[in-house]
């Protein structure tokens, strides 16, 4: 542990102990220098033994690009979200990048927070699914400050954008509902303000229209009922909306989890519609809840590790070269089968 | 927004176009100076007039003192977790001060990011509930770095510590089942490892002991039934440990909202129990899902608001005068009637 007489321990005292060059270590405490393993291991364990600790703050000042990277996240009780931010914040450390998360959702202090973000002359940032407006990503991109998009459009020259495959997951969706016996479909879910909620309707329309047209499954056309976001409650809203008709649909496809469990509920209690038997239900994301014995959720996984550390690496190469066309890297999906569509 | 020539927009250029002195611009940029509202909003007004950014990294290697905070949690996935993890975030940007978050469930991580955390002088720390040992609080402290700790015990000298009400929610808990009725108690929590579990574990028992010596209510002494960790996965396996015997309890007090859900799910599925009529279940935190329709748990909800900005005051404090006794706040608790102890 370093007390304030340790930083009198010098690089050179760290590389001597270690037997390496003064320029081994000061490669072994930069994020992205190249370096063999155990020579980083060599070092750290020399500077451990001696309580050396690298001035980063210094460093960085000298060197003019920060290790810091700014996390943009709006909403940490969405636990899709929760559990994409804890897989950033550890793709991030596995590179030695260190992450300030932003709070997008809160408006008075996304400018402050952002202003923070510049003044620490920031080494990038990572925005998530439900972040500021584009304007903003804007602003670091023409400061040279790379720009990562999860989950978001962008046609923005230069921002980097890393997304799960809504149109195969859609597909999968419709693939699994109509196998199931479903015969009147209706997808759920934010279709106007959501990136998400848009590619996967489409992709959801689509797939259904080539199934049908192959099988002639379908006796009615696919309802789509847009919510304003993907919450418990916009789903419960949904199916209040979609299920007092009298010709009710019996598969329903919701773009997220959070929006099928409050369809669910709502369904078996207002409704008594039994899940699966009257109604099947499929979801998107796989959160904790999804498992859960009171809904047992067929839906569609993302990947939120390969998400992270995908576009970690994108933003790594950007912070490496800042220039050259904006790369759009699509992740898998994978269907988790649970007992919501049988 | 600062493109490269803006950094040539100095302190005295940015007073003179407010018409404040020179230490007020720095003021104003200072997260615990002194400043009236009104002359920090003109100095603002200016500072973004003429595209003014300080360095904050300059400043701070100048100064010693950074105005990052390390905020050390344990689990996005746990909601209570997320939704107390946002507040601080909240919190600290109140004061201008900017999180840096670890998250100490990554073994491999944890100690890299503590190292990076004393590398940038860190301003201080804030530690969750179920964060790293002690011993790393501890060389904090030795490091003169402030240390606040939320829901954990602590006898460290100079270290803060808030807590929730754990005594007087686990009172109201055995209060709310006894009046619904309930004979035959139980307690479902972490008592060994947890902190809170602990308190609420010891809470609960002292409480039914004083109501029951009052009114002679119950028939059984109440179970204590210990769990490894506070998950619904535990829940789950508390339930069938609980209510596969032949005298079941007909209430319990969970010290977790996802402990109860499990508990319920596994009442109704496993072992066909009505809740409440069957089972009355409370539980403690009010995290989303206690709403749900399906559960509509009656619980202890938990004030991250105050939790959150308590710490950061205490923290705040304890940044500008390192020296001094450990203190402990208590923040109060609040009964959230709903459906599942009537």
């Amino acid at each position: 542990m370093p007390k304030k007489q340790t930083s009198w321990v010098t690089a050179a005292d760290v590389a001597r102990h270690a037997g390496v060059s003064r320029s081994a270590v000061s490669r072994a405490f930069s994020p992205t220098a190249s370096i063999a393993p155990e020579t980083r291991a060599r070092v750290m364990e020399a500077a451990r033994a001696l309580g050396y600790q690298v001035n980063l703050i210094a460093r960085e000042m000298i060197m003019q690009r920060s290790s810091m990277i700014g996390v943009v996240t709006a909403g940490f009780e969405n636990p899709f979200r929760a559990k994409l931010l804890a897989q950033i914040i550890a793709a991030l450390g596995g590179h030695k990048l260190t992450p300030i998360v932003v709070n997008a959702e809160d408006p008075v202090q996304i400018q402050q927070s952002l202003d923070t973000l510049l003044s620490y002359r920031i080494g990038g940032i990572i925005m998530t699914s439900a972040s500021p407006p584009l304007g903003l990503a804007r602003q670091y991109l023409e400061g040279e400050i790379p720009v990562v998009m999860i989950n978001r459009a962008s046609n923005l020259p230069g921002a980097d954008v890393v997304v799960s495959d809504n149109a195969a997951g859609a597909a999968l969706a419709a693939q699994l509902l109509i196998d199931a016996g479903a015969t009147h479909l209706a997808f759920v879910g934010p279709t106007k303000p959501s990136y998400n909620g848009k590619a996967r309707c489409t992709g959801f329309l689509r797939a259904v229209r080539q199934i049908a047209h192959r099988h002639d499954a379908l006796g009615r056309p696919v309802e789509t009922h847009s919510t304003p976001t993907d919450t418990y409650e916009c789903g419960v809203a949904a199916a209040h909306a979609l299920l007092s008709r009298n010709a009710r649909p019996d598969g329903v496809f919701c773009s997220s989890d959070l929006l099928a469990l409050g369809f669910i509920d709502t369904a078996r209690r207002h409704f008594s519609l039994r899940v699966p038997e009257d109604l099947r239900v499929v979801g998107f994301d796989d959160i904790p809840a999804a498992s859960y014995d009171n809904y047992r959720l067929t839906t569609i996984a993302q990947d939120t590790y390969a998400l992270a550390n995908t576009a970690t690496e994108l933003l790594i190469d950007r912070m490496n070269a800042f220039s050259g066309a904006s790369r759009t890297r699509v992740v898998p999906i994978t269907g988790v089968i649970r007992k919501s569509c049988d």
